[in-house]
């Protein structure tokens, strides 16, 4: 079974989607539950969804990680001509997961007490991202 | 089939776990195992499992590239009052594998020669850590 | 279903596999596919296939977050008698994934627009690298 879940994203940041997935798979019984971002500038990614801070700080530990291009540390970079969020995006999306894989039990995703599924956008405009998903019992 | 494997962690460093995880396996003919880590400060990874100098290695690296939050450096990080360790445990879990998919013939998980299954634990005190684990044939 | 790819790598870099998963999974209909890869010191990457400049920024990148071992600024590092470039790879098959999953409809991969399918060589000499694949429709 299969489906696209859509998001739009407002800028760099998280965006929680476990409530829209965890609909999904409610129906269904034990099986194995797989995401897959179908963008190269933006990622998936499993984290505390308690303090909000985390969010914030992951963000902001990225974006120090990987600095825009037009930052005198990045002038080694060539791929420059889409804006200083490009490349950095690509990069950022090399370093978080594309595709996430979790075990299902009685159509409830297998996550911990306190483990969201999230989008992080990495470019600084607005996107549409999608989500490809699929159910297998 | 699913499972869950436990383990416990006495402060930060690499648990292998592949022999659990192969002897789960081995009744299994052909199929594709799946293992997902419920926790949001530790990570799955799948490193050399010859010199343990490559697994001290590791955490040292991961040590320096994600300090602890009372360092200078990191003044910015604000998810800070659980203890210096555990905003870098977030951050460390972003940057490895929550989940693992790996093809299974005749039973035996298709590692290569040099790979083991490991749990990463980033928190310094101990931790109980719990593996969802499916199975499809 | 399963298979094993097979790639010659001629030092770091990416190379792209998107054409032989795609011809692998064309036959089949609706599914999940999934790849490993049986190495420590070579990974998986989905990213853009577009400009060339993307891959050669992302090595780029790469080779300054975790230089090799012989710089002085990586000599807490034990593992270095295999050569500079070997702890160094190990880091970067443990920042970049070792197996993605990825839905197929009507036997095509769900990629979007802009994305390949590449094995990242992280170590200087040439190599012959194993993907292990596995269909489940």
């Amino acid at each position: 079974m299969q489906t696209t879940f859509s998001i739009h994203t407002a800028g760099p940041g998280l965006y929680e989607i476990t409530r829209e997935v965890a609909q999904w798979t409610a129906p269904q019984g034990d099986g194995l539950l797989t995401l897959f971002i179908c963008h190269t500038s933006s990622s998936l990614l499993i984290t505390e969804n308690a303090d909000p801070e985390v969010q914030s700080d992951l963000t902001a530990y990225f974006d120090r990680l990987v600095p825009p291009s037009d930052d005198p540390r990045m002038s080694y970079l060539t791929h420059t001509y889409e804006g200083p969020d490009d490349i950095p995006a690509h990069i950022k999306a090399a370093l978080m997961p594309v595709s996430l894989s979790i075990p299902v039990l009685d159509g409830k995703p297998r996550l911990g007490t306190w483990q969201g599924i999230y989008v992080v956008e990495h470019r600084t405009r607005a996107h549409r991202r999608e989500i490809a998903a699929h159910f297998a019992g």
